[in-house]
């Protein structure tokens, strides 16, 4: 048996464990740059007429959780980059780890064969499962660069890329 | 056989042709923000003492090949991002589309088992074969997020995110 799992292992390119893990890590980078941002730059900071990284913020947690609960449920939801999660940081990184912990739920529910799935989410986006889960990624990675660039017009060094711990 | 081969993608969370396709998609991305720069700001234009969009485009292509090279040959060689690619943004767009080719060739010579070798990169860079090319993915996300922050302070707007045709 631990051979037939060992096996199955490490014939994936990346397994279901290691495609969360690697989103998490994301995550946990992703809340150290939010921690960075003063209090009123975090709402109020921009560059080249872009949204505040708080905005950004909430199009990341319209996102996750959302789209992680339609790929598991097959139910249109709604895709709402607006909704209010308060007035201070601490909200929104309250808001954040509530999100670690759903994502860790809903993940456990999705079979590793759904992964190539052919699925439409929020009602206009084609992909499959894996791809549309690598586009959360990679669009959190993109915004994220964004806010290096805004920590640094404020003189504050940014939290490591490489370090997803 | 068509059935097996079916059935072997399907268990794939993603496929090493996936993968590449990913990997691709996002280069031919970056490849269109290096044209958006105007040719003296993609080599002077930076923001908050961070490097021009040049300076991050060696680093790409300091990892992209070479890192991939690594990986299919098992011999260590160097991270260099001071490499001189030439004086134009038409150099470094050659360089781009020859890398183009040379990673496709590099990548048929990874074996699907491999994926989850543990290698250490350069010398120094410990993961396995897809958390490493996940990481030159993601950092090449990460510094092009960036440059579309130089666009936008120079007033073009940036490619289609979503765009990786």
């Amino acid at each position: 048996m631990e051979n037939t799992i060992k096996k199955q292992t490490e014939a994936q390119v990346i397994t279901p464990e290691q495609f969360l893990e690697h989103y998490q890590g994301h995550r946990r980078l992703t809340r150290r740059v939010i921690e960075a941002f003063p209090e009123n730059e975090f709402f109020n900071h921009s560059i080249g007429g872009m949204r505040p990284f708080a905005e950004m913020t909430k199009e990341l947690l319209a996102i996750a959780v959302p789209g992680l609960t339609e790929i598991v449920s097959g139910k249109i939801g709604d895709f709402d980059e607006n909704r209010d999660y308060g007035k201070t940081k601490a909200q929104f990184l309250e808001k954040w780890d509530e999100d670690t912990e759903k994502i860790n739920e809903l993940w456990a529910q999705i079979p590793e064969e759904r992964y190539q799935e052919h699925i439409t989410l929020f009602g206009q986006y084609e992909g499959t499962v894996q791809s549309s889960i690598l586009y959360f990624i990679d669009n959190e990675i993109h915004h994220r660069g964004q806010g290096y660039v805004y920590l640094r017009t404020l003189d504050i060094e940014p939290p490591f890329f490489y370090d997803r711990s």
